[in-house]
């Protein structure tokens, strides 16, 4: 992983996870460190006394709690991506204003870099308006990324081949309200007041500049609700992101951070694809839970492939029943899905949505798909075409928003995102 | 706190807070009990490697996890209101379809009273379509509520005369699609996916019997997030909810549960106003620190009152500056929010919310104010009349809903909420 150092030469993705250690064992260790298992119980008897309910603060140590969380901002490559999933995530996608000049745009870029910085510091950002609510960063990721227009306003030439909009599917009821965008702003944490206050921030300062196109909130479970490591899963009840290169692992960096022949300025950068899937909770209802795990090809239970008995295990796709179908269905998500060589992967990092259903509905809930890749058209759109022409999956989805963003690299302090594409 | 019993004689509250001094207290102690600091610092190394990124579960005991806890369900009286505030709350409100019989209605307050005792228990609600989603409780909490046109369809004569929608105020700029409703279903738990998943099994067991009329989502700080018992902030930056009756208080149980001559299916039942509060935060920009800090009559950086230091120190109303005007000013919300006595108190229990901003805006944000008292007209009114009359505080905020419902007791296993209205 020698692209992945920090300027500092600190690797950024160890730096995180020192983070998330740390956490947790300070909070273990702290009765144990004090004074032994007698001020551990101590410790935990004290805890008992927790959430007064009249607003008091409990005689606690402050470090036990996991709002103090920092994720580097600073780094070769941007934060928000290897970073192990927060609880909540939202995806704001600005338009530039009309006639905003290659120098404005500089101007918000820097500034942006500089609240994001600070922000997920947990410092205020410039002028913080509510500066107390900066104080719980709870591992706060700010991510930058920068659509067609973007780029083609500051330099066109230098435009990745692929940042354009995905190619109409089949399958799309796209709506403009949730699709494409000059600039994305990914905010996640593992708090949600931390992220409204940050998007508070973020859009104070692009408000000259730039128009809010679209904003969509997700969310997976909390912080602590499950076991470190846990596989998320979707309002399906799918055990949802199996297959996903692990972030330490040299596959994962072929396929996020690519490299080779790449405009400079989009080294140790990346592509995401947001694309709003609308899941049919009402027509899913309908099927039980024998067709809902055959269109998968993996079980509700723990996600193991048809095949195996652990979420974890290798599908075997030649497997066949007594009767000589296939166990795992060649239409199912996972066969469709499962990319015909290596050149075709991409890095999930989805959450979910349930918003406010409309007249007469009980929901209106699905998947904010976030895919990263090196490059969206040799990895991303083979994919995408192949579920387009045929996947079980297909009855109960409907893609209603898509985008794509490049992902510039990081930068150093003093610097900002993306100020290699005025170099 | 005599009337506070759960049936089977174990107080409600107190089994709320042994949970919740559990959790904490069984992850501190794991790695001690199982073979002293040793092993204890080991634990604190294994979630060193926490949140291995490709979704392989770590090694690491399932209980330092806090998503196991419950918050019983049954009891004499409802769950959600005494109970610390957890992060996430949804607000749903359900209008009865035209023509729904009395007996439809006790239907399905029997069905959804079902669904919440094994929701919020960690089990599958009844034909669970989603089975997994329920194994992580989060301190689930599901509250009834009756609107005017419930208890009218079910039983007039019996309806408490403070229940019918506020009068009109003059602040008020109320929108249909926030305000008034049937039924409400108060749905917290400090897991979103936990509430998302509870929201959608009680509104498909609604179907047949009502449609939704608005959902209100909103949120605070995170589980963990901040230590235990921190009084949440509201998105203007502000301490809110320092002066609010201690659960354990005698003032707590006069102010929400009240009692005395009341109809009989409400003893152990309170009330509840729920008002959509849009905070202009735009507007909130433009003052600074020493204005917003008046208007309010209480200090930004720890909730202390203009006249204290600490959070909880009582505010002195008579205290004047060198030039002879009160610290905090006659027209401060906190002066006017003060109950002229005793009569007039609430407990509040509130959310922020933080909604797609409409064209052109770059937020939607505000208060779903929640409060809780025996009598709405007695208790609330007048203090909602004074700030209406004059509350510097009024310049930022607007009533954008509003809906009053009755909450009626708990109920036993083997019953359901509302019974005593059909007795
Ligand atoms: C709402 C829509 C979708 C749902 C609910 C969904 C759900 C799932 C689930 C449950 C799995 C199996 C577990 C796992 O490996 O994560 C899976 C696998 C996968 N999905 Fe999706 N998915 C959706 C849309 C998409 C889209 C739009 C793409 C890309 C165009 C995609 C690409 C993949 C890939 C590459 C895999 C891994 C296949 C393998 O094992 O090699 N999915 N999806
Ligand atoms: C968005 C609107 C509102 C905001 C931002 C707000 C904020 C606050 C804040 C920061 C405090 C001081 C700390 C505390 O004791 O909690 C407070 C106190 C209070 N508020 Fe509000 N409030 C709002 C609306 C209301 C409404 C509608 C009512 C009732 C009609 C109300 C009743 C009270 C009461 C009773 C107190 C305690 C006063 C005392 O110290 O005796 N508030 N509010």
């Amino acid at each position: 992983m020698t692209g992945n150092q920090h300027p500092a030469g600190q690797s950024v993705e160890s730096t995180e996870q020192d983070v998330r250690a740390k956490l947790p064992r300070r909070g273990l260790l702290f009765g144990g460190a004090a004074a032994g298992l007698g001020a551990l119980a101590a410790a935990g008897a004290q805890l008992a006394g927790a959430a007064p309910q009249d607003g008091t603060p409990a005689a606690q140590p402050a470090d036990t709690v996991h709002g103090g969380g920092t994720v580097p901002f600073y780094g070769t490559r941007q934060a928000g991506i290897t970073t192990a999933a927060q609880a909540h995530g939202v995806f704001v996608a600005l338009d530039l204003r009309p006639g905003t000049t290659r120098a404005g745009i500089r101007a918000l870029l820097r500034l942006l870099s500089d609240d994001a910085a600070n922000l997920t510091a947990g410092r205020p950002a410039l002028a913080d308006s509510e500066a107390e609510l900066a104080q719980v960063p709870a591992l706060l990721t700010v991510t930058f990324g920068f659509g067609p227009g973007l780029v083609a306003a500051v330099d066109p030439a230098r435009s990745p081949a692929w940042l354009q909009p995905l190619p109409a599917f089949t399958v799309d009821r796209l709506q403009p309200g949730f699709s494409d965008g000059d600039l994305l702003l990914q905010i996640c944490a593992d708090d949600p007041v931390t992220v409204a206050h940050a998007q508070r921030m973020l859009l104070k300062d692009s408000r000259s500049f730039a128009t809010v196109r679209w904003i969509q909130t997700g969310f997976r479970r909390s912080y602590g609700s499950e076991k470190p490591g846990t596989t998320m899963r979707n309002l399906f009840g799918q055990v949802d992101g199996t297959t996903n290169p692990a972030p330490d692992s040299a596959e994962h960096e072929r396929v996020v951070w690519g490299g080779g022949d790449i405009p400079a300025w989009t080294e140790n950068g990346t592509s995401v694809v947001i694309r709003r899937i609308a899941m049919n909770l009402d027509k899913w209802d309908e099927v039980d839970r024998v067709a809902r795990e055959e269109s998968m090809g993996r079980r509700l239970s723990n996600g193991a492939p048809l095949t195996g008995t652990q979420e974890h295990d290798e599908p075997d796709f030649a497997a066949v029943s007594k009767l000589g179908f296939p166990v795992i269905s060649d239409v199912s998500h996972l066969r469709r899905a499962r990319p015909e060589d290596g050149s075709q992967r991409i890095f999930r990092r989805a959450y979910n949505y349930d918003a406010a259903p409309g007249s007469g509905g009980i929901s209106d809930s699905g998947l904010i798909f976030v895919s990263y890749q090196a490059d969206v058209e040799r990895q991303f759109i083979p994919i995408q075409r192949r579920l387009d022409e045929m996947d079980m999956l297909n009855q109960w989805t409907t893609p209603v928003g898509s985008a794509v963003f490049a992902i510039p690299p990081g930068c150093r302090e003093g610097g900002f995102i993306g100020e290699g594409l005025f170099a």
